[in-house]
């Protein structure tokens, strides 16, 4: 963690008193210890406050390079003795503060890099970084303070959002609606065609996908997912919405409000995934399904029927996680099964010969 | 569906009676009213007509803020009495032919935008449209009316059709030969190295790939899938194959024709999948294999075997799909198993005590 | 294999004594024979040594257009009467030393484009080339005799080594390592951000990405992959592994030296893969799991806890491949145990009527 990067070394660091005063907790310990950075209790410098929540990785307490930690209750007797520390009840949350302390994201400046081609009735908000190479068709709005990564392209009449960042190399086609706030990395593509055709005269022939993609506001995508524009009508990836790489969200797919989708996973044509919910990674949906609020999908399931609200599903095909393992434990048990069948085939037929 | 782009706003609407003369089937009701677009029936506005074909949207029609329907003759019943609509056997194919006329696609101007750098011995066709920052190596060929959207960067003497349309960001290695009417959309990779090793002197030593990727006419491949190169000789995807986003085509496959495979399927090395077969989305099919025609693969499996032309398979490890509805049946009665057993126990317990 | 591409015509052929000097192994007929190419049995041409080296290619033999053979001791047998050839024990290893000298990779010439955008201090080694439209950051470092592909973007304070090859479309973010003689096939992501967040207030909050992505001298990784950084502390991807197409890395993946991993597979955030292990196709792997040195993983699995040392697992979840492979044997047992369940009922029910 100490090379020359600029969005690496901080600027100022602060003593462990300040970090207590950002996430609350208390301090234990020399409260004037002074961190320019974090790291994981694994890998942490001298310089650096080591954070440690995962009792798995308890054991790497005792020869961290850090003289100080920021650690969960939980996990503050796994400290050496008379260790210096902050300690908190919601490490991730307070882990999140000193990063943006400590790691302050690099804002690139504002401006409209001489090489971006800006097509007519182009519209940029105040603030806003148009990138090296980056592509603004025609009819294009930008909202303020928006980052434009390198070599992006953006389609005709579409309208990205205030605070958004893309990265580099994000693709988004026509007419698309991105709200404010949004992250798209790169390789993500927005608003390609759904998968749509009917079979006539001997030949797949393609069903113009005419729909937008609609991304709300506080929106992240992962590198190289892939989200398709409706075929009739839209395609919604709800406010809060965070999916990971390699997604794929079909054409006319509702992914509810403050939904999460791990790696590698799909949603197939024309479902609907309810609000706050989570899928796991590798996971396959179907299409043509209701998948209810607040449901969460294991990982490596395949989803082929509605899931009401709450439900928990896992296995292939998906059913609630309960009867899924009690499905595996009989299953489990199938040679203990097959013993006492045996046994009674015996037992039996010593009968037959008695009576 | 009202916002400003050209390709959302056609330029003359129809009547009912001119949507009837264009997809056959009958007129009910005003065949003088006019619409200007196609919507679904849960989003469809006043001047569009309201597409229904799925009983699982027929809940919608009566609130539909359309004033006509185009309707699949099963759906007719579910309209609001007296509602003005077109009826039709086959409402896809219909949908269709009505989208291209309300909503045509926007096609970029022929010419070579002033920022694409053009490699020696490049031959391109009449009215090809060559957008910003693409990149044509040496010796490429672009065929008559293809458009090579913003960036797309095609190697050194790859051959395309005519009538092509590469989204932006597509590259395409050296040396592939795409036939006409392709569509590629964006982050597409054609011909990058097949993932080929040999195990030498304690290393993994890159068997070179040498081979050519050849993509057939009137193919579609969605967005960031990936189609490498033979190892030795071609990696083939027959014409008119459809094939969906974040899709794998492994070295020395051949698709055949009129195939389809959805999002997030990969096919592994020197597999062949024979002609019209049917791939469902997150299918994993292992290499060397021979998949028959018209074979099915449902959504999720892996397929470890050779199929034979004409089967379904499902599951994992894949088999024909009513075996495996049959396997999970008698694993779901698993619990009826024990408890007859258990009947068993007792009553030979009991006739042993007896005898 | 025909076509014009001076990557494809190689300068000049060779003898088969040449080829045998080459790669070992004997020459059995005319020693003298000149080939300018190799190709698979089944689409060989008169002036190219057809590669056989499975059984399943044999049945080409016969009617290939090759006048010789590069040919496996094991499939010798299969060859016509008399054909000439060169038999050898390694005979994908022997491929590979041929392929390097009739099919000799493109390098293209040393220099900077005039289109690429050169940052503040950025350092490029003896020989390298940068193409067309390439972005590279302030402070990037790029080693001697590397080849970053056109569009390529690299980011602030990145360092690439020596004799890399960057295809076209390849991103890397900001701080990354990469060491030499790695190569990144197109739309390869490194860097991106890590799924990770903490719910606060009622919606998702991010936790900044600070950690790297370190990739190591010798890797390969296929299309469209994504690489995360760290969230804190490092990704890391050993030396000498090689990656397929759309595989997913997650944060502070720490994936062993000398591993593989194929197409469409995803490790998750924090585990451990050992060296010299092996994944198949379309995986899934847990997160904060330790997978040891030289684990097999079967294509399809989905893996949620530990996995020792050597040992091979499939199935979903995955468990020891013996295991599994008895469970699903069991199962198919099935049909079988209900039969004799049924009959011991009847017998039984018999006995209590006699007794």
């Amino acid at each position: 963690m100490n090379d020359a990067s600029g969005e690496r070394k901080p600027p100022v660091g602060l003593t462990l008193r300040a970090v207590r005063d950002l996430v609350g907790g208390r301090v234990e310990g020399e409260g004037s210890l002074h961190v320019v950075g974090v790291a994981p209790v694994d890998e942490a410098a001298p310089d650096e406050i080591a954070f440690l929540a995962l009792k798995r990785y308890a054991r790497y307490a005792g020869s961290c390079k850090a003289r100080c930690f920021l650690v969960s209750s939980e996990m503050l007797k796994h400290l050496p003795e008379g260790a210096s520390c902050v300690v908190v009840e919601a490490p991730y949350a307070a882990l999140g503060i000193v990063l943006e302390r400590l790691h302050p994201q690099h804002v690139p400046p504002s401006g409209v890099h001489p090489t971006a081609v800006i097509g007519q009735g182009v519209e940029l908000g105040e603030g806003v970084h148009i990138g090296p190479y980056v592509v603004l068709d025609d009819g294009v709005r930008v909202g303020a303070a928006s980052v434009i990564g390198a070599h992006s392209v953006i389609g005709r009449n579409s309208t990205i959002g205030g605070g958004c960042r893309l990265h580099p190399h994000v693709v988004v086609y026509h007419d698309s609606v991105i709200g404010a706030e949004v992250i798209l990395h790169s390789g993500t593509r927005v608003e390609s065609d759904g998968f749509g055709y009917t079979f006539v005269d001997g030949a797949h022939r393609k069903i113009p996908q005419v729909g937008r993609a609609v991304i709300e506001g506080g929106v992240e995508i992962g590198a190289n997912s892939t989200i398709d524009r409706g075929s009739l009508g839209d395609t919604v990836v709800g406010a809060g919405v965070k999916l990971d790489n390699l997604v794929h969200i079909a054409h006319n797919v509702k992914f509810g409000a403050l939904s999460l989708m791990a790696a590698l996973s799909g949603i197939a044509g024309s479902t609907r995934v309810g609000k706050k919910s989570w899928v796991g990674g590798r996971v396959g949906v179907s299409n043509q399904l209701d998948i209810g609020d607040g449901v969460r999908v294991a990982i490596g399931s395949v989803v082929m029927r509605d899931v009401p609200a709450g439900v928990t599903v896992s296995g292939s095909p998906a059913r609630p996680h309960r009867e899924e393992m009690r499905k595996q434990a009989r299953v489990g048990r199938l040679p203990l099964l097959l013993d006492r069948v045996a046994r009674l085939e015996d037992e039996v037929r010593r009968l037959s010969g008695a009576s």
